[in-house]
């Protein structure tokens, strides 16, 4: 990298909604150097003149078309949905790469922690201790319940590994098929009604798109048995919310755990906030980490000034 | 077996502190039906001249000396600490088997439970959610933390493969060394101070013999890091307890998840009900299945009638 850092480099803007100088002094630390920086959607945009290389979050779509010199643009987190669903926005030529690999981890950690306090009914452990109550009960066993998994991606695929750690039963469904070979039962984007009649538990890491919107709607939901658990991790609009809650508020669906929903933040009048059955969480399972950020799009900007082939490169086409 | 069903097969004493005819309506079923029943030491022993297998949980030691026949004892629990460790009473020649493998799936799904709710801060997000506000916070990874399994048998072994799929280090320490191949650092019994001491968690799987009785005393528990979590699914002695409770308090230890405690039920005085990090449950991680442990007697029984080796022999020397 020596010979292409210092302000020889592409110019980059890095764009954070706060702090985007914490990305810089990492990106100052692995060689990039030749950067701006910007942080509010309000203000009135830096000289964008020059910069080649965008990376950040929730970019301004409307940026891109002021940086005539603007070839790429790395996206800092998996789900680029807020760019590639207005891809009429993005000049041609400008290519839009994606975070890929680094929520696996904390996201199937999320699924699993809540999973688990669900079927071992931890609040009522928790309330019997708050009463000193003595009270065993038999407590059920995810070994041999069915997930099914939405989208196998490397978050999905990640979820299906630790399932099979648990002994599930485990079903997948997703466009491509590239990953059909990791679960029992592969079900295609067509498919969606029999993909989820016999699941115990219904987990979704699909990207937003035209396809994906709303793809949990009644019809859907109606297949679905009464013992299903859904976990939504991917993004609020997959599940039509107002089709969900009053299915959970009947008890017709067991539970939801949410980190996403359609508004963020949950406004205080969702009735989500209060539903028994409904765990919400802020958007908090896949937390982006700068160092590890930085150091996938430095491995990137490698490749793009040597014109090797970018990782995590979104299909504008398919919308991820 | 159906030659030995019926009542030629020899006489068995089912025993269990409450419905013992549930068990003898399933080992019916299963062609033993030589078979008495008692449910309460309190009162008098059956007839017991003519019994040669007894099957149970509690079983009296004392009625061992009753049976002149008795042959065999099948516990219906892995642990036999409440027999093994009077075994002066044991009459030479009466074998003592354990049920095995049966408690490994529940059992370590309950470690992880508590392990993710922890970790994963869920009460921070309960409460959160209780008053509808947004507060996204990084929480901890399982992932890269050090995981120490003291016991190596099949729930041990269960525990260790789960942690893999977390990606978690993992240590362990066992007496026999049987299963050191599982582990990436093992340590023997002698080796407590140097298996503590880096440890995120701390999960007990250890049966309860004169050499583990409070082994995790106040020595070891000073070894320990304060971000140290300990789990206790094996039998409540191992801690003592005088000697978590005050570091407990003192935040010297992060937290203890205690499924088995040395009074059972926890008397409600003991401070454990009330300290915000001690987790407890009642003596339910492992619940024993009656169809399940009965099948594992019916195996041991064909065993017994042909001959062959039993399963789950306990060595009366080292206690489990």
């Amino acid at each position: 990298m020596s010979r292409d850092s210092g302000l020889s480099g592409p110019k980059v803007l890095v764009y954070q909604a706060s702090h985007p100088e914490k990305f810089a002094d990492v990106l100052k630390d692995l060689g990039i150097t030749n950067v701006i920086t910007a942080k509010s959607s309000g203000a009135a945009p830096p000289d964008l003149s020059e910069v080649e290389v965008m990376f950040g979050w929730n970019i301004p779509v409307d940026w891109f078309a002021r940086a005539p010199k603007l070839k790429w643009v790395q996206w800092s987190g998996a789900g680029v949905d807020s760019v590639a669903m207005r891809r009429d926005q993005i000049p041609e030529g400008v290519r839009l790469t994606r975070i890929l690999d680094q929520f696996s981890a904390p996201i199937a950690e999320y699924v699993f922690t809540y999973l688990l306090y669900i079927t071992k009914d931890v609040r009522r452990q928790q309330k019997s201790q708050e009463q000193k109550r003595w009270d065993p009960f038999r407590a059920e066993l995810l070994a041999g319940k069915t997930i099914g998994v939405a989208g196998l991606g490397s978050i999905g695929a990640e979820i299906v590994r630790k399932a099979r750690a648990f002994d599930m039963k485990v079903t997948g469904l997703s466009a491509t098929g590239r990953n059909r070979h990791l679960v029992d039962v592969h079900y295609t984007a067509d498919e969606w009604n029999d993909f989820v009649a016999p699941l115990d538990v219904l987990v979704l890491t699909l990207p937003l798109t035209d396809r994906t919107r709303h793809v949990i709607h009644a019809p859907v939901l109606e297949r679905m048995k009464r013992e299903a658990i859904i976990v939504n991790i991917g993004r609020g609009a997959l599940i039509r919310e107002t089709d969900l809650i009053p299915r959970l508020a009947a008890g017709r669906i067991r539970a939801a755990v949410l980190d996403v929903f359609e508004r963020e933040p949950l406004p205080t009048d969702s009735p989500l906030w209060t539903l028994h059955n409904a765990f919400v969480s802020p958007h908090m399972s896949g937390p982006s980490e700068v160092d590890k950020t930085c150091a996938f799009f430095a491995e990137n900007m490698r490749r793009f000034v040597q014109g090797d082939p970018l990782i995590g490169l979104v299909d504008l086409t398919r919308q991820y």
